[in-house]
């Protein structure tokens, strides 16, 4: 069972992050401009039954995307699948004509990093702001506090304002903004 | 306005059709293993609004495919997205986690030739049998009689039955005979 640790943190700017980081050694993975189009079903409430439905475009490519609801309560553990698309205006197109209903579009800039075992998302999101997301993957149950306090810790030689932590998702962040796009 | 004039005639098998064929003059574009996975909607009989929602898997590639209703009658014309993606088990559990169901299985070996702006299909269909498909395609409304003339003539010199004609689509078919696979 494949366990993801994230800890996400809004903060006032994302400058200097980036100094920081390749002094600690981080590598940049990658810098992605993502644009996400969440949707909701026909006949049934994904807010309510915690499942989302998005399509994302990362600099060309384009995924479709479920997410299930979360799995306990301890991690954030979901049932995901998804495919890579060849046209983001022909899979939402099909969507629609599906009865699926476009409830967001959230537009972000994001630099995804690698330090250790740890990946740093460093995130703007048109509209709602910046973020720093911290994530360790792991299918090992006892590997959980080990990575947790390297979660942590990095956190705070980052400077990162730990008490302001989220754990909503950015849809969640959007919605209850009131969809300002 | 693309429109779509076809014959489709079930034979009692495709043998003697290739060379009579390549007499004919026509090239073969394809060989294809065709796996046609049709589905149910969650909250709207799609039977019942002519609507079709495939999955196709073409030798490897994968599409995924939205049919609208029939526009008008004398042509068969509809409204259909498609996009490429990436796995075929992958969408359709994708499409199951979001409640669509599978109504349908369809296998078939489809070999695809071109004589002159004719298109022919030589389709074995597991469980359903051999059919022949004649098609044209046109955008001017002024070239149906020419092409429809063609499209006859055509089926005449492959001594296709023309009597057995029928304007039913595979999934149609299947149904009619109970899903058996």
């Amino acid at each position: 069972m494949r366990i993801e640790l994230e800890i996400k943190i809004p903060v006032a700017s994302l400058e200097g992050l980036e100094s920081s980081l390749s002094i600690l050694g981080a590598k940049l993975l990658s810098d992605e401009e993502q644009v996400d189009v969440y949707f909701q079903h026909p006949c049934r409430d994904l807010a309510f039954t915690d499942e989302a439905l998005r399509v994302r475009r990362v600099n060309g490519a384009v995924w479709l995307t479920y997410k299930g609801p979360k799995i306990g309560t301890a991690y954030k553990v979901r049932r995901e699948e998804e495919v890579m698309v060849s046209s983001f205006e022909s899979i939402i197109s099909l969507l629609q004509l599906l009865g699926f209903r476009e409830v967001a579009v959230l537009k972000k800039r994001r630099m995804v990093y690698e330090v250790e075992r740890l990946r740093v998302y460093l995130d703007h999101v048109e509209g709602l702001g910046s973020f720093v997301e911290v994530e360790a993957l792991t299918t090992e149950d006892q590997e959980r506090t080990m990575l947790e306090a390297k979660l942590r810790e990095l956190a705070e030689r980052l400077n990162l304002p730990l008490e302001k932590a989220t754990t909503k998702s950015y849809l969640e962040l959007y919605l209850e903004k009131g969809g300002v796009g």
